[in-house]
């Protein structure tokens, strides 16, 4: 069935009856002009929103709606994550040609919700528009945390040491192969790296442990590759950085992927994006905890690096020998020419 | 200044410098992964988004970009208001072509920020990205109102009488007007109903006081003309109305509309969507308490007619000549084709 035989109210209908569920904190979610629910006295409201759009984000023969969905969900998610808080409830708003299955429309929001349900997070809204030619995603995450256990980007000082979780540079490394073997990645012998980059897991748990500890005094998430993000980060503390391309946590698929092509590729290890990993510092007296926490939560965390001193936010990248890689491009942004060509 | 010109990142710093404000309840808006607010305790927390997507629901040249941006924030704010809330704070998210004017953007943001000043509201967040060939605006308001004066759809009871706020029709009228002179409508005799549909005001205070009164017991905002949008409430408290043609409240350029183009354009009252005026129900008992609170507001309240039993969810629309009038199309679907053409 199309979305345009199905019409609005009985699309939102359906969609709100297999999409929404009982939570403590949800009074209403979809069916009245707002969502409503319960506030948590003294807490830390957090809320990001983030889009997707066919075409700059995502291909659509190349992305299954189900994995779209919970990709969705989970860049949002991330950033909930990289302030070291609890997701609590997202709105989605979705614009599809008319001529889009409702197969399609439902399989997104089941990604979302299934994606969801793994953090405790519900729907609480959202609403459904035309737009011929083009899929467009908005979601929007509302998420919270103890007021002074908020992780911001801000707060790294001179001499603190530089983690990264998981690997780095597998999204950008998936999506490689995805444009090489459009959905057939998904079958592949690469099929872990083409599904880092379709399926990204947000590091919830990650984020919301090293916050509540207290361990961490600065943290970002990778969406646009660790060179890029650490510098933002560095911004936002007013300090500068510097990192070991060798120290940079590289996964067995990544390895076997230069080895099966003959080719290194390193740098998307540093300026790839996507990677939804955590970047964040700690004081060096902190490294142990630190660790302990990463094997408490079955994650791998590596130190890459050690922030240096301001004024002049500056990240320097040394090399395997030991010598300064020059860095031209940092990473993916939006309305420049983007050093990687997009999904 | 072309945005792909400037950048993302500098795009991002400029709107943020220019749109943030300082708050008591906002610790950290633009800048970070997620916003971070401070939550009240033992309040309900209000949440609503809504799009305008060019050439779907807005034309460009029609559009001054100003208004765009205040309107995108109305139509949410309408929502909270329809639930008895007061905003809180909003997140944006625009996409555009890389060839948009830096101009058309701060204009938008600009129009957001004015109508979001008026209300004590402010900025929390959001993002940008590249969409060729059209501008998406995607606005999220998160409010918030006690737990126990929340007003919702459902809640309407046999015997209450129907009540709308302002006049009816005046933002479908025009749209009319927009059509044909395109942004000349802005300038001629019907500027006013011109302005109706590009600059809805939404009824917070009208839909705050109600709620915190206790004096009504259900609403819902016009989005989508009085028929449908009273069909949505009637279904939503599980009840049938009545209501009288003859009973909308029209307004004076409403008039001299129909004067000057000797026709009428009382359907629209019934169907035309867009005027973001409050339809509520309350008690009879309660109606003079209504009209009291009308007055202190210096708002115009009309009650159009009564709420009848159930259980099969029906509206009954009666004509000047008291007999009852056939409505076959009741307002604008997005996905069917609509009654009236598309803004």
């Amino acid at each position: 069935m199309l979305i345009k035989d199905l019409g609005e109210e009985r699309l939102i209908k359906y969609l709100s009856k297999r999409f929404t569920q009982r939570h403590p904190r949800l009074i209403k979610a979809i069916g009245d002009d707002a969502s409503v629910t319960v506030q948590r006295g003294g807490w830390a409201l957090l809320s990001t929103t983030d889009v997707l759009i066919e075409g700059v984000h995502f291909k659509k023969g190349r992305t299954p709606a189900y994995l779209l969905g919970k990709k969705a969900l989970a860049i949002s998610l991330s950033d909930i994550a990289a302030m070291g808080g609890n997701p609590l409830f997202y709105l989605v708003s979705i614009a599809v040609p008319p001529d889009t299955p409702v197969r399609f429309l439902t399989d997104v929001y089941r990604g979302m919700y299934e994606r969801a349900k793994k953090c405790g997070a519900f729907l609480a809204g959202g609403n459904t528009a035309r737009l011929p030619g083009r899929i467009v995603i908005e979601t929007t995450v509302i998420g919270e945390a103890q007021k002074n256990r908020v992780v911001y980007r801000a707060g790294a000082k001179k001499g603190d040491m530089i983690f990264l979780t998981g690997a780095a540079g597998d999204s950008a490394l998936g999506l490689l192969e995805l444009k090489r073997r459009d959905k057939g990645a998904l079958k592949g012998p690469f099929k872990k790296l083409a599904l880092r980059h379709l399926d990204p897991e947000p590091r919830l748990e990650a984020g919301a442990a090293l916050g509540a500890q207290g361990l961490i005094s600065s943290m970002i998430d990778v969406s646009d590759g660790v060179l890029l993000d650490l510098k933002r980060l560095c911004a936002a503390s007013g300090v500068s950085a510097a990192i070991d391309i060798a120290c940079l946590p590289i996964s067995k698929e990544f390895k076997r992927y230069e080895a099966q092509r003959r080719r290194s590729f390193a740098t998307l290890a540093l300026i790839g994006g996507e990677d939804y990993e955590l970047l964040f510092t700690a004081r060096p007296e902190n490294e142990a905890r630190v660790m302990r926490a990463a094997s408490g939560l079955k994650l791998r965390i590596t130190k890459i690096g050690a922030i240096t001193g301001g004024p002049r936010t500056r990240v320097k990248v040394f090399g395997a020998d030991g010598k300064a890689v020059k860095t031209k491009s940092s990473g993916y942004l939006h309305f420049r020419p983007p050093l990687r060509a997009m999904t």
